[in-house]
């Protein structure tokens, strides 16, 4: 049975473990620790550092495709393993724009798909003032590190290039809300979408997704499907795209962020689709057919289940979870408490789209400590 | 969070092991060798033998509940353990009655479930000759081993007996089809029943499975569910019991076998359930609030896939099947390719039972290597 490298150790990796476990293939993990989320749970692991060419071979060597839980692996390592005859997916001239917003921006204009107004920023004078304006470094931001909201954007733009950031600056989008389309695409063309999500980001990090999104015209479902299928097929990536996206207060659809990996809007395909998000990236990747990517329920609900300022007793909170939401899926991903840390996720799958949000977010809060 | 330590290492063990890495659980394994199916999974494993107390207490020791993939543990170690404080789920008061099938009749005989007339093998020559009858080796049978059918009884009894097997007699009942209803019983008393299943045996070995089973009527629906509860209840399982039953030519039910965990006739629950039983199995042993049963789609048919004559190219098989069958989810044991093994199965999950079984035997067809 094939052997599937991944370079990560996060809850992204951990999940696609416990799929590669139900199909029968072996993950190979290149882990930062052995207590780390993924690490704790899979039992082929290496300790090494992502960014150091002969660690990253040494786990490469003999796996029948190699990916990624994050988007950090440098890409001259990533090119050094193709040309040695090692099949990475996705391959680092899509990844690259899942690393570099600028370059991201700009292949999403050539390619005609919406975007907002944006600007590399070489000169912070010239950026607009006194209007609100999101300044994001260029490369290595993730849950909101690296993005900045402003209405004086000179001042912070000098004060960030100062410390020496890469900036790009583009409008800040008058939201209505978030939207994210999960697509999956094998090496040989064939493309799976998942229904469209809504997302509720919160300084950044998500913390919720429903699906299917309510209220989407025919109109907006079409052009987030066109979004979706685009970039998977002209940038090339394979796996699975998260392509995250704007809805303006105006129902105009814009691009927000791209992950060519699995993502956090798509933990409620673990419940509340045939084929999972983690089970469909290793697929994949190893270039076999896609699974179905009907839904099992009416509306799936997933709700983000974040460390609070008190450690929780994690058990006990589990059980009065399910006390009252015998329908509750906890997702633990065994990682240790702090503060906004993303400790594990629930998913609540039901006939409605109000009640699995209230439930989902009444079983989550529970988990955290908020009683709602 | 709790350690559940596993007695065994087979693919029972394998399938909670994904379950308790979802829920952040640690499972600790009692296994017969590192490279079971269950082991290869799992970090946590400890190579041993369970008929050695040393062994078991070994792993048992700090965990918060021990239990088992299947049912060959002696009751003396059970006991051992018990004694010392250790919490062994189910208890082996419980479990002696999916060991011993002689006082596992007497006992649903006392209970007022129906069972086919049986009787303890003492004097060969007493039994009924020139009838079907069904001879059972009271303890250590499984998958059809220990079971023989018979016209004559006394000759073939005085055989199996001279070889020293224990024996008891029954009836061989005039079968419609079998029938499995799945409960989980938490030991605070909480139980929760899964849909009832049809399944199918070839030589004793279970080869299909189709929730819900069509055709019930209301009496017969509410006999198999009455029996499921009261064999939990007044026997004490915890965790997932199987009650396998007959339903006769003139639609009688009648108790077949017991088992007191996770079960082959209950694997659709992994898609075709919100709460798999693997899942509720871990949550029952630990105390925990039972998951809801629902079905997530009108119908799920379960197909074994077992080992052919000749080793198949699995991964070109799965390939051919997800090609055709998109929906099909294959669970692959990780274990090495032998005629008649049970090697994996395929869940299919739809709108109606002819469709989902015609759509799941052609899928695990395909993998055996038998073109439907």
């Amino acid at each position: 049975m094939p052997i599937v490298t991944v370079i990560g150790d996060g809850q992204l990796a951990r999940m696609m473990q416990t799929e590669a476990t139900e199909l029968g293939l072996t993950i190979r993990l290149l882990a930062g620790a052995t207590d780390s989320s993924a690490a704790q749970v899979t039992p082929d692991i290496t300790v090494g550092d992502y960014t150091q060419l002969a660690d990253v071979q040494a786990v490469a060597s003999g796996a029948s495709a190699v990916t990624f839980d994050h988007e950090h692996v440098p890409n001259d390592i990533l090119h050094t393993l193709i040309d040695s005859g090692i099949n990475v997916q996705p391959v680092p001239d899509a990844l690259i724009y899942a690393q570099d917003k600028l370059k991201m921006r700009e292949k999403m204009q050539e390619l005609g798909l919406p975007v907002p107004w944006f600007t590399n920023v070489t000169d912070p004078a010239a950026l607009p003032s006194g209007k609100p304006i999101c300044l994001k470094a260029i490369r290595g931001g993730y849950d909101g590190h690296g993005v900045w909201f402003t209405d004086d954007a000179p001042t912070l733009a000098a004060e960030l290039m100062d410390k020496g950031v890469d900036l790009m600056a583009e409008d800040k989008v008058e939201l209505k809300r978030e939207l994210s389309i999960l697509s999956a695409r094998r090496p040989s063309g064939d493309i799976a979408q998942w229904a469209i999500t809504e997302t509720i980001q919160t300084d950044g990090i998500c913390v919720e997704a429903l699906t299917p999104a309510p209220g989407l015209t025919d109109e907006q479902e079409e052009t987030i499907r066109h979004i979706g299928r685009t970039v998977a097929e002209k940038l090339g990536v394979t796996g699975v795209l998260a392509v995250e996206l704007f809805e303006t207060t105006d129902g105009e659809i814009l691009i927000n962020e791209l992950a060519m990996r699995p993502h956090n809007t798509g933990h409620w395909t673990q419940d509340g689709s045939v084929t999972s998000q983690f089970e469909q990236h290793l697929r994949a990747v190893l270039d076999l057919p896609l699974g179905s990517t009907a839904l099992t329920a009416p509306a799936t609900c997933m709700v983000n289940t974040l460390g609070g300022d008190k450690e929780q007793d994690i058990p006990a909170a589990m059980r009065t979870v399910w006390e009252t939401y015998p329908e509750a899926k906890i997702h633990w991903y065994g990682k240790s408490y702090r503060a906004g840390r993303k400790l594990g996720h629930v998913n609540v799958s039901g006939a409605d789209a109000t009640t699995v949000r209230a439930r989902a977010r009444a079983a989550a809060a529970i988990i955290v400590g908020k009683h709602e």
